[in-house]
């Protein structure tokens, strides 16, 4: 019979240290290392009618996360320069970062109408991505784009509408200069952004004229639903028509439409955003057509976007059967984005294999790495150092290319070798050699603008018309190469088109540009708070601590939008510091050695402010004549005499200051005076500094409380009998943040390296100080709490809120940062209000969107994705695309209902969840509401980290298959502890559910109770 | 004058708050963006000479403890069943991100003796890293071999040699058939790996026979020097060498070696490890000669190394004048690894342009994508699908290359079209189409062992040759394709040839193979510690948590190596529990939402055990039996009742416990019943129970202390009048760690989702718990303290002995891994007391190198590396190079003095800092030793995180060059606070300096003291 200390069984892929090397063969290695390859290559024959998003920058939650908090928002950050929207990178990911996505979308969408579109199409080594300054680590330039379209697709899930920025004028408002009438031709990226920025000023007569019976322009009609569905294009133009702006189909240059009839009809000016329509060509394929099975890029895209795209032409399936046909090897002639974009399509059309040919050498491909290796990875060959020679036709289908080939010669330019040439028997060739303006009828009809012999108009840096003051232009056919460049020109052009037009009435603009941002109804929340009668802005401001060293600072956090300011503290004359260095070091509470960004901690051994009283005195008055409407928290320290502690009230009132915090509480340094924690800890002392205030001002008044105490809410009840207005729960929390290997302190001051111990700050802190808030607020209800401890977002912001607080200092967060940090606070709470309170985002979680369960029928199956089982899942899905176009299902943009719902105010959400925190023995009275651990087999990679958790450090209740890797809950022996779910490293992959009904929780004694019923008699 | 409030000046870079979208038009950002470019393509003629390390997987320490922390430490990890010396890849990565840089190289070289060879090498994408299961996830794989790199190359930075195990017998003790005479042929990775585990094992004549003067094989002959400096092939020699392997040189097969002469000679067997020293050619190329710049990669490569890598021939510097001189366009013919050498090799020659001509197509490549991947990035063109025809050559040299044109046919076997085929202009061709053993007096040198007419060796799984018993192969002749196949090849030979050498001397061996570890004098240091007399084998134990949840779990970690367990708090029956569920979740302390792995904190709601006391001490009883040195402590809580206490005390010892621990300090549920923190709160209670626990039983015993009090120090003082000889510091630290967005706490237990305050545990709270230990230990000099909370590492372990602990509990490190742990803890102790005590470390901080200086000219010139900085830096490494050649300094491999240097032992080191910690007025108590922070501009990375901080956190002392994004210091508003250096991302890029003595520090009032010198008299 086996005795408790035996090894446990089945833990077998549980492990082990070893004291040995391991020996196993080279060839048995060989053989199971396939089993576990997650790197397969692809099958192109397994891409057939396959239009899934097949983009490495795609990032779902989790990835996202990670790939934010790495982010190191920089100061004058190279990816926002690098950018031609010259979008707010850093403050996105920020957002992001911050789990805020509402609020990444709308600094995305206020410099970016078509920032989803951007997220998945832009060539980003060439732009952001390409001037990250983590491209310097080892780690790699931050994923930008998946970022700017992760963000934006969670906002897309909002369905909220675009509304104008509710600060502006109301249109009924303006004068009557906005009525004029302005036209866009093409729907394109550059007329869709030029429309949003001229509605988003209140333009009421926006009008695109495009030819086709759908939007998009080259969007639509040229790049695949695998780098951009349809339904994206869809969702930004509907965000646009939100505005007001119209769209009239089928009318086209030269056939129905021209820039002198609408002059004629009234339109005040007009923007040409047409792209370049016409496919340029090689006189080698002149006379072949898509009989030959020849192509050009021009005729091939739209084909194929018209039947993988559903929903471009109304209709709601696809059907692969209108995709055009092709087989065995297929030539593409170019090395731009659209050649490749042709032969990735190609293979999903049928064809076997795809050569990529073309004229110079891999040094002078126009695509950048990212486009190129999407066609690596799906197995197309390259023949760089070619150039076409001729077509061989046979039975009226080609069967042959010939290729000259190329050199350069040494000033760099191509020479054809006229005598040296190869044939590559082929049954397609898709020539893809760029695009101009071909047709006469266009040039015609856009005049006075002069488009050039390259297909161009040349415009000023305002993409005017040269000499046509009323016409503007941009996209490709003004030398934008890319969707974002098309995007911003639309953008520059609509300042330039506002002004034209205002100007043209006589009103003057302001001379730097004012377009106004992305707004919702998001934009609509009140976050202001009233907190002792006194009204703040936000509940966001700067605690005591180095974000307030000097009124100059406060000031800038003050235009930056922070909602009020606590001083840095100060104290009589004879109470004034020196500082010692170092004295503010990173936190080790994260992990070891993990280095910033985004430290978790913080711990310092700074005093209270080294300035005057008098200087601060002076400060808070400015301040106050300055911004009347921000709050000035005047924070004053004294050691138990009072005296002082009135001199310090009166004065600070006397300055205007709104508020005073009393520092009871500084944990280092001052309590050695008698000041700070030594008063602080002490209910009596708390009591009559109190008493002692309150006699001196007629302002509210808050006492700072300590965490370093046995029970927080002994001083907040004195504070309160004293007098206090309210409570500051926490300050920092006493420690010793660490040694170096060699047991120096750090901070080690001085040639003998000592140290003290510190206050703690920032996230670690935080469950300590939410307990400090809750606790009080639970003790007294109702009464005023000020929260600081480790507030780094509006979700942790909230949370305090929740639990009893009205307002929030923050300072490690902007030790970590910068002040612009607030504006993504003060969004993140608008949008966390709306979204947890509006009845359509009942199954979101934040502003986490809920899942979506995939159609795919290889989903939900747990296939894991390596070796066997991946190739299996490929193979199913194949199986599935023989019969219809696997693609991205198209999803319904249409807004949700009662978009302009009112939440409750942040006085309304105080304090919502005091009554859930309870005695222990208050939980589960009756021990019956037990959860067991589920695991979503198909979100699970596979590490096993729940299996060895719960055998180290729980109750050996999951089973790991040794073959797929897949653990499975044993329901009889899971406790429901949670361990697994808190280490699994996957988002959601763990749940934990009720416990079976059929299987109530007994709890496992060992050994029945019994022996130890009784005490032992002794006498001792 | 400017007002208090004014903005400061200067910040023009600081981030500001944007109201509007910014305008900024096309071409602009065009032209911007190439100033901030840091993607720059490489342009081959900059790095003609230039053989500096290029490999993207190489990290440096920052690098590898980012990705080293991503790693999930997977159950039955995929990365070791896919590395062919199945190297225990996760066990070396968790060292890595635990700073145990000897732990992890430790680890490495016992599976793999070319550990930093293969490092560097591998090809892994077709291994390790191919089955990474990260590659599930967005963040993609783990960079293995630039983690195992690193580690090892940081002990190669150690100097330390190789000893046999210390656990094994020594030499002099072995039988006599240790001395066999054993023979390898060839010094390559295949002999090198199987002689290091022999003499490992114990031989004592194991010689190596190689032809040509130097060792290493296709390592040093046919690796460039930009991917394994030879450098590290002389460490990893010498470290065998360490062993008394002997190497013989210039002894060649055929020529005056044969296997017959050697085992004339009395060599018991022979292992061959040759490789395949011909190149396999094409009849296309017959009676081309280096003459006609025709070349094989046989006869290129090694012309190459022998110029570029120093040290290779004895040399002290590299003649570049030595390198084949190559110019113009130059063909590669082949697919293969070897290929790609050549073609970058070929660059660095001299040639203009490099094309890469294979057969089939780039699906069939053989070379690996990475590989692949730096032929692409230094600009080679390549044209697959092609064969070679014909040279042409013209007045006795090449003048072009004719190639037929290939296809597959529908079988997938490659076709040549012998109509169709194209001139390729070229004035070099360097075919690499792999290789054989094409010398018969090679073949007959070696019999009886058959070579076949492939040029390889058939051998049984054992890499016995089939049907020689004493003759042994691996490597290229056996069908390794790769160094590490080599390796292991070597290795699993090794085995069987002590199997066969014992046997045949008539001793039998293990049936599972035992080859011994990886050992240096650190594994010689003896980290066992005293404490109340009793002898613990290391410091390491399981804390009184869930780690201890059964007997059997205590039983395993024993086995894994833990020193000793604290087993989970046991009471009577009266007081047992039933937990509710969810209990355990992961901390929020680490930044918002950051997932495993790794979580910086726990927090739980779990009670004591659930378990009765008498299965407890039933299982004391037996884990004494079966692991009597191991240390078992057990926990026990009562309610204030001294019989209770008393009973639990005497049958825990009457059942064997080595120690009590009285848990007076949970936090959470216990207290509600008069248990736990209800009476570790309170001195005069602690007081009692000790006493009464004292009065009944002879045990040692240890008060746990609750950091959840206003003084620890109190309630130490009243355990140890009480008469407890220790107490445990600290318990877990009250907190509540989080709500949901909607305000709902999480663990919420049932329908209603209530919380109660719980226990963090983890690193979060390590600074609370540093604090706790050193306070009593300062209080109560001497008193032994059992410390726990947040220790995690060998590092955070030391650091609490330098404070005062004599052994470490652990929980929270478990809960996010697995016992294995141990292993990493005990080796990084022993490193760490090694490394911080010898003086020739003397500039080590921990198991971190000393950065060494680089030579070249454009280090520490302070260039950023982007856009026309990074292209100076290019310009002026070339110009560097058109001297000499570039490439890694040849680093000095002899061993350091005294390797058996014996260190303090852990008692000795126990509260070694204490005396650091002062109060915060002792610190620098004239407040003259004032730092200011110094930018190292070489390292800096432009992100300006520090300048921001200083201004939105600071003195505004930072200035930020907006052409050039350094930051420079001004000394002179410096405070030294550190802020920026606490949020700089990059190891070391800030240091903090003594302040300039010419510029004392004197603090800045703002407006001079005098004002509030005197309060004001009022009568309130």
């Amino acid at each position: 019979m086996s005795t408790l200390v035996d090894d446990i069984e089945n833990l077998a892929l549980n492990p082990k240290v070893h004291h040995f090397a391991t020996v196993q063969n080279t060839m048995t290695t060989r053989k199971n290392k396939k089993h576990w390859k997650r790197n397969i290559p692809k099958d192109p024959k397994l891409l057939k009618n396959n239009f899934i998003d097949n983009k490495h920058s795609t990032l779902a939650e989790r990835g996202a996360l990670f790939e934010a908090q790495r982010c190191l928002k920089c100061a004058d950050a190279p990816c926002q320069k690098s950018c031609p929207t010259q979008l707010d990178v850093k403050s996105f990911i920020g957002s992001i970062a911050n789990m805020n996505y509402y609020g990444a979308a709308k600094r995305i969408f206020s410099d970016n109408p078509l920032g989803l579109t951007c997220g998945m199409v832009c060539p980003v080594s060439d732009l952001c991505v390409g001037g990250c300054n983590l491209a310097a680590s080892e780690e790699g330039p931050i994923n930008i784009n998946g970022l700017q379209a992760f963000a934006t697709e969670v906002f897309k899930k909002m369905k909220l509408p675009q509304i104008r920025d509710p600060t502006l004028p109301p249109l009924d408002q303006l004068p009557p200069s906005y009525q004029s009438k302005i036209a866009l031709i093409g729907a394109g990226p550059a007329s869709i952004s030029a429309a949003t920025f001229l509605a988003r000023l209140g333009y009421q007569n926006v009008h695109i004229f495009e030819k086709n019976k759908h939007f998009g322009g080259l969007s639509s009609n040229e790049i695949p639903q695998q780098r951009l569905p349809y339904d994206v294009i869809d969702f930004e133009v509907r965000l646009m028509l939100d505005l007001g702006v119209q769209i009239f189909y089928e009318r086209e240059l030269g056939v129905n439409l021209s820039a002198q009839e609408l002059f004629r009809d009234g339109y005040r000016c007009i923007f040409v955003g047409i792209g370049q329509p016409h496919a340029k060509t090689d006189i080698v394929f002149k006379d072949l057509t898509q009989e030959h099975n020849f192509y050009t890029s021009k005729d091939f895209l739209p084909v194929v976007m018209k039947s993988s795209k559903l929903g471009m032409c109304g209709c709601k399936s696809n059907d692969a059967n209108k995709l055009p046909k092709l087989y065995g090897r297929v030539v593409v002639l170019g090395a731009g984005d659209t050649a490749m974009d042709c032969a990735t399509s190609a293979i999903r059309c049928g064809a076997e294999k795809v050569t990529v040919v073309f004229r110079r050498g891999f040094q002078h491909m126009r695509a950048v790495p990212e486009e190129f290796d999407a066609v690596k990875e799906e197995q197309c060959d390259v023949m760089p150092n070619c150039s076409p020679k001729q077509v061989i036709v046979r039975e009226g289908k080609i069967a042959a290319l010939e290729l000259y080939k190329t050199d350069v010669d040494s000033e760099g330019r191509t020479i054809v070798e006229e005598d040296n040439f190869i044939r590559l028997k082929c049954d397609f060739v898709i020539s893809a050699f760029g695009s101009t303006v071909a047709s006469e009828a266009v040039v015609n009809a856009v005049l006075p603008l002069q488009i050039n012999k390259y297909g161009q108009v040349d415009v000023t840096p305002q993409q005017q018309a040269v000499d046509v003051p009323n016409m503007f232009a941009g996209g490709d056919l003004t030398g934008g190469w890319t969707t974002v460049e098309a995007t911003n020109d639309g953008k520059t052009a609509s300042w330039y088109m506002h002004k034209y037009i205002q100007e043209s009435h006589g009103h003057a603009v302001a001379v730097s540009p004012e377009l106004p941002p992305f707004c919702t109804p998001i934009d609509l929340v009140d976050v202001s708070v009233e907190m002792c009668g006194v009204k703040f802005l936000n509940p966001f401001g700067l605690a005591s601590a180095p974000p307030a060293t000097s009124p100059a600072m406060i000031a800038r956090a003050f235009e930056a939008g922070w909602g009020f300011a606590v001083t840095k503290t100060y104290s009589m004359d004879k109470d004034a510091v020196i500082n010692v260095s170092p004295r503010i070091v990173k936190g080790e509470t994260s992990g070891s050695q993990r280095l910033g960004p985004h430290q978790g901690s913080f711990l310092n051994i700074e005093l209270i402010s080294e300035k005057s009283a008098a200087y601060w005195c002076l400060g808070i008055k400015q301040l106050k004549e300055k911004f009347p409407k921000h709050i000035v928290v005047a924070s004053i320290m004294s050691s138990f005499n009072k005296e002082d502690w009135q001199t310090l009230a009166i004065k600070s009132q006397e300055a205007g200051a709104d508020f005073l915090e009393l520092n009871l509480s500084c944990p280092h340094g001052m309590g050695e005076r008698g000041m700070g924690l030594a008063c602080g800890q002490d209910p009596e002392l708390v009591f009559n500094i109190c008493k002692w205030v309150r006699a001196a001002t007629t302002l509210p008044f808050f006492a700072k409380l300590t965490p370093n105490i046995t029970s927080v809410v002994e001083i907040a009840r004195a504070a309160k009998k004293g007098g206090a207005d309210g409570v500051t729960a926490t300050n920092t929390v006493s420690g010793l943040m660490g040694l170096r290997p060699k047991g120096d302190p750090w901070p080690g001051v001085g040639a003998q390296k000592k140290t003290t111990y510190g206050g703690i700050s920032g996230n670690a802190i935080r469950p300590i100080a939410l307990k400090a808030v809750s606790a009080v607020a639970q003790d007294i209800p109702g009464y005023p709490i000020m929260a600081t401890g480790g507030i780094d977002s509006a979700d942790s912001g909230l949370q305090f809120i929740h639990c009893g607080a009205s307002v929030l200092q923050v300072s490690s967060a902007i030790q970590n940062q910068d002040f612009t940090l607030i504006q993504d606070y003060v969004d993140g709470l608008k949008a966390l209000l709306y979204v947890n309170n509006h009845p359509e985002f009942k199954q979101w979680r934040g502003q986490s969107a809920p899942e979506v369960v995939q159609n795919s029928i290889v989903n939900g199956m747990g296939l894991p994705r390596f070796g066997p089982f991946e190739e299996k899942r490929r193979q199913l899905l194949q199986q599935e695309a023989s019969d219809k176009i696997l693609s991205q299902e198209l999803q319904d943009n249409k807004i949700v209902k009662h978009p302009m719902f009112v939440p409750p105010t942040v006085n309304e959400t105080v304090g919502k969840s005091v009554n859930q925190i309870v005695k222990w023995y208050e939980l589960d009275p009756k021990r019956e509401q037990h959860v067991v651990a589920l695991v979503n087999d198909d979100k699970c990679i596979n590490c096993g980290k729940c299996y060895m958790t719960c055998n180290d450090t729980g109750y050996q209740a999951i089973k790991f298959d040794a073959v797929t890797h897949i653990p499975k809950i044993v329901d009889e022996d899971c406790t429901g502890c949670t361990l697994c779910a808190s280490v699994c490293p996957v988002l959601d992959c763990i749940e934990m559910v009720p416990r079976p009904s059929d299987l109530p929780y007994k709890p496992k004694r060992g050994i029945e109770l019994g022996d130890f019923s009784q005490p032992i008699k002794i006498n001792l």
